[in-house]
């Protein structure tokens, strides 16, 4: 084991040994086997190519998605999408297991695979994983959890080994819903960044000079947040705003202008300034920024699907 | 003075009391002229509309500009854009002056005044206030500074009053540059975060809630920052990647369909989607995310001014 792999399960002691199946042996599907056979859980593996398992310490292949299934009662499923979940049970007997399907997707398929899972006997638990592979079995890898609480709980001990565990609810789109929620803050975020570090590097600032305001700069900007947090479930974005929409859209025309000067695309922030002008030009310019989610919520009239 | 304007010039001593000018008396212009008057600089303040300095404790309002000028060695120019401070100058003598021009504007604005004013006998300094007038005054609000370095030295003393100063640079339009770049970064993240607001609300989960796990994430993915940096500096995006572009861009369709099932617009990650994508068929799909930069220093072929 590396030195960065700290294998935080070292600190737990008597937990019960459990057998447990990870279907789907792609990058992360390994990393999850990885992270329960290391802890001394019974894991079983399979992949529709197989051989993925080879060189899994502690994993052993099963030969197919049937004996696999039959080798545990805990059946972690990580594969390309909803419709590769579907079509790896097909027929197979799953009732009296859990489910916990970690497979990237929409709320809405979440709660479709549960209610065909329930259906067939078993217990449903969709997944949402905020980490990449190698980060898989330390704390700082977040899994978000929905579906059966009971389920959930039973197996808490062996699920906490992938990262720290946060089960969000029991609709079993909450997730998925989560997990895209914060991917979407995370890439305007990093999105944002990128404009800064194209903008000042236009200028030949080097990156790591300017990361030093950067940073800071983030910090102190996601102070915001609980504000925004608050008028939004209050629905009130217009008591005490101390930076008016109105403003803040004069001050865009700079940013595009100097864009164009420097040379820079200015792609990244013409969609949140449409919002804002659109919030302008409904009578809504003495409002807080916060208000734009008033237009989110409104499916766009254009199909750009 | 309130509790929490907490007046941290009391902490200097010794300091020489200077007289004073700020040029334009908006909401911006009247936090500036209160934080030299209370640090008991002689201040003199004028408007194009006279009367808005006449609340405000230890300011003299000028009845011209002339006037103004004469009456003190530093002047504060902080009105609605670039062609207003033109125009207020007009025929002015400035010679002699140190103008400190807080205007909102492009870096090519300011090396456009800085060419203007100096030819008039007078010293430079650019500065971008990242803040909102009631910040002024606190050490949390960032102020940048570009230009004479000499001149900034000069009334470090003086300006620090106003908050934290950040000189960046002689060339002018740095200050300007940094202000629009750090901007850009903030619209990012507030942008995103609504976004994640928006979404997790289609199911009636409180912002304030959500903001437990939002927050944490947003901090967490700041740690992403430096690695941008340090690609970014030294061109290579390839080697070492965690999270290729390839993989990431196949995250998005579950995103916008979600946004469609959920009835929540995606304008605000459609761009960023489009530059992925761009540089996947460019053939970059093995790179790291950061790499959208490359497009972003080339200028879109459709100009949307």
């Amino acid at each position: 084991m590396g030195k960065t792999d700290r294998d935080f399960s070292n600190n737990e002691v008597c937990v019960r040994k459990e057998n447990v199946t990870v279907l789907g042996l792609g990058q992360m599907g390994v990393a999850l086997a990885r992270a329960f056979a290391r802890a001394g859980h019974r894991t079983t593996g399979w992949n529709r190519t197989a051989g993925k398992a080879g060189d899994l310490a502690g994993v052993v292949e099963a030969a197919s998605v049937a004996d696999a299934v039959t080798a545990s009662d805990l059946v972690v499923v990580c594969v390309l999408d909803y419709s590769a979940v579907q079509e790896i049970f097909g027929a197979v007997d799953i009732s009296g297991r859990t489910i916990v399907n970690l497979t990237n997707g929409t709320p809405r398929q979440a709660r479709e695979l549960d209610a065909a899972v329930t259906a067939r006997g078993a217990r449903y638990v969709d997944g949402g994983i905020m980490a990449i592979p190698p980060m898989i079995g330390r704390p700082e890898a977040m899994v978000l959890y929905s579906g059966s609480t009971q389920a959930y709980e039973s197996y808490e001990h062996v699920l906490g080994l992938l990262g720290t565990g946060t089960f969000v609810g029991t609709d079993p789109g909450l997730a998925a819903l989560y997990d895209l929620s914060l991917l979407s803050a995370m890439y305007g975020l990093h999105g944002g960044a990128l404009n800064a570090f194209a903008l000042a590097g236009s200028e030949k600032v080097p990156a790591t000079d300017f990361l030093a305001l950067l940073v800071p700069w983030l910090r102190a900007m996601l102070g915001a947040l609980p504000r925004f947090a608050e008028r939004i479930d209050s629905g009130d974005f217009g008591t005490g705003v101390s930076s008016k929409l109105s403003m803040q859209v004069q001050a865009f025309p700079n940013f595009f202008d100097a864009s164009r000067e420097q040379g820079v695309r200015d792609d990244l922030l013409r969609p949140i300034y449409e919002l804002m002008k659109q919030r302008v030009a409904d009578g809504h310019g003495d409002q807080d920024g916060a208000s734009i989610v008033e237009l989110l919520r409104t499916p766009s009239t254009v199909d750009r699907g």
